[in-house]
């Protein structure tokens, strides 16, 4: 397989930066090919800005429109051009951050607020006219998979935690960006407590990142259901007959 | 009132802009303070880097004890203690963007991770050496509420909706960062199906600013369990007799 790993933390001698190449030895080793992109090691400029779309500043800015027509047009920012190639190239994603304040670090959010511009990640329209999204789009048959580190502990991540469950939190990555444009999200790989990792805890962790590295193209994805699939209503609200007087977000799987 | 308004948009000329102008105009107007941190005019840096806590790049970076350290002795970055000051001024904050990815912009995420340092935002110890969070912390009796634009329409951002519900979806800012640090967090302010916003759904989105805004003073917080008020076991999971049997984020709430 052709792997992309998408990595963000400031430090390379830490948990995450062990893990990262504990990663792509693991792969390279089972003959995969593997790209990198270490945001912090590439100064990568987090922030949506008129330039990456070569954007009149005179002019008011749309960020949607602008973005479109710069992907159309072959006008956007060479950084973001080199990034959609790297998801182009591959089969699969994994996507590497410690979580703070329950999410991305902002380096690693703007890397989707940048390379998912209109025409790539969103605003994709079918041969129908029909906008593509939630299972279908132009990254459909691709894998993605999220590794992450967390100061908590691990039951405050769980159904009934006080931090959200894991799922609610990776909700609007894994659903919202990964699954908007077609990819296929495998269960994420969770290191909990990593503040206070033991040698014993860093090896268990890292058998655990290599047996998911292992599986990476055989591990069943996370069941979400399509958009068109027939379980939403023309405000795509989930029908009532389907997992009835729930609220939680498990509902969008069908399993 | 002091009222510190955080705003992220990239265009003045934009919806975002004209409420933001809308809603400091209304603040002023009935004699409140207000101080402005527009992230883009100030070319906010969003990057959590050692630099951030003159931390000695030869030196292994712990974010969480170099920005302790940094904190503590006054040596912090000077913008970061700019925004701190605000945030300490100020009895309430708004904080408005639009939704990009389900998430903040990453100039907006990066203020908090780069803002909310240890000792600051998390980390903070009681006189009796208990860690002060959820309810409790440096910045409790401020309130905070949240100002957003979304693309989506409505009903896929409620309670079953496609995207995941408005509250799951602003969970870890609302309840994983204004409530951790001890904020009372107000309901936010959602103006959706924002690309495409006429003369008269600008005029109604503005009022209902307006109206926020006229009681920002008394309108009832969100009623989120404290971490120590018996509701979470010692794993800090909600107990099995509370909300019994759900996994939805409204758990969280007493109402």
């Amino acid at each position: 397989m052709k792997v992309f790993w998408l990595y963000a933390h400031p430090e390379s001698r830490s948990l995450n930066g062990a893990l990262k190449d504990e990663g792509i030895r693991t792969l390279e080793a089972a003959g995969h090919e593997v790209r990198v992109s270490d945001l912090y090691a590439m100064k990568w400029n987090p922030v949506v800005d008129a330039d990456d779309y070569g954007h009149d500043r005179t002019e008011r800015l749309d960020v949607a429109r602008a973005s479109q027509e710069a992907y159309e047009t072959g006008r956007l920012a060479p950084d973001v051009v080199a990034e959609q190639e790297k998801i182009d190239w591959a089969d699969a994603v994994i996507v590497q951050f410690p979580l703070w304040w329950y999410g991305m670090p902002a380096i690693l959010k703007g890397w989707f607020d940048r390379v998912f511009v209109k025409g790539f990640g969103y605003g994709v329209q079918g041969a129908d006219g029909r906008t593509l999204r939630y299972g279908e789009g132009r990254l459909a048959g691709k894998r993605a998979m999220v590794v992450l580190t967390a100061g908590a502990f691990e039951p405050s991540l769980g159904p009934r935690g006080i931090n959200g469950s894991l799922e609610s939190v990776l909700y609007p990555l894994q659903h919202g960006t990964f699954w908007y444009t077609g990819m296929s999200v495998l269960p994420p790989l969770l290191v909990p407590a990593a503040n206070r990792v033991s040698p014993e805890q860093y090896a268990e962790a890292a058998a655990r990142l290599r047996d998911r590295l292992d599986t990476l193209a055989t591990t069943p994805p996370l069941a979400y259901r399509t958009q068109n699939g027939g379980d939403y209503d023309e405000d795509l609200v989930l029908l009532p007959h389907l997992a009835p007087d729930r609220t939680d977000l498990a509902i969008h799987r069908r399993s």
